[in-house]
């Protein structure tokens, strides 16, 4: 019954594996990832992401000496052009993948507001 | 440049608002809410439901009592044929939705455990 959708879903995982967001992304991170000095970093400030992340998620004090330690990072990491090119492209194909989201779930979306308004 | 991916993304929402999945989850619905008792005992276990979720998201402790509560509510729901019937079409909703995301999601899930393994 279910076929269709899963013949379109394989059709949008290919399509999203030769879009220009996709494609680009996959260059970046060969692009910062040939370069020690530059992976190190980035995968410092996102360790260092990370752990704020969880403990904001979890309810959990974060230090001033931490927020600090975070903006210096953020300085640092702005100042190279293969992580800021990553990030950018991380975020190209994050709103591709966050509209894809929407447009999928809007059948359900609509069920449910359905059911509340009634 | 993502204009396939729209399109795709466009018709994937088609084929699950026309699914055999969907629209029995409409039917479910439908019916349970045209029952005031069942929909009042519906919307009761899905309250506390959510509010055991959310302490349990955010670490606050549950009760002896709450957890008694929970469970004989669900002995009582899972007398209700409207009310299970209507679980068992979230769930098969559910699963087809996850399928998607698992088939969709691939390309970048691929990309990110290759920087792993790195
Ligand atoms: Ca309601
Ligand atoms: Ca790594």
């Amino acid at each position: 019954m279910a076929a269709n959708i899963f013949d379109t879903a394989y059709t949008l995982e290919k399509n999203i594996r030769e879009s220009a967001e996709f494609v680009d992304l996959k260059i970046q991170y060969a692009s910062l990832y040939a370069d020690e000095a530059a992976r190190k970093l980035f995968d410092d400030f996102r360790t260092v992401q990370m752990n704020l992340q969880e403990k904001q998620m979890t309810g959990q004090p974060i230090s001033q000496e931490e927020v600090v330690q975070a903006q210096q990072m953020v300085s640092v990491i702005q100042q190279n052009n293969k992580i800021t090119r990553l990030i950018e492209a991380e975020q190209k194909m994050s709103s591709v993948i966050a509209e894809i989201n929407k447009i999928v779930m809007k059948p359900l979306e609509e069920l449910y507001s359905q059911q509340q308004d009634q």
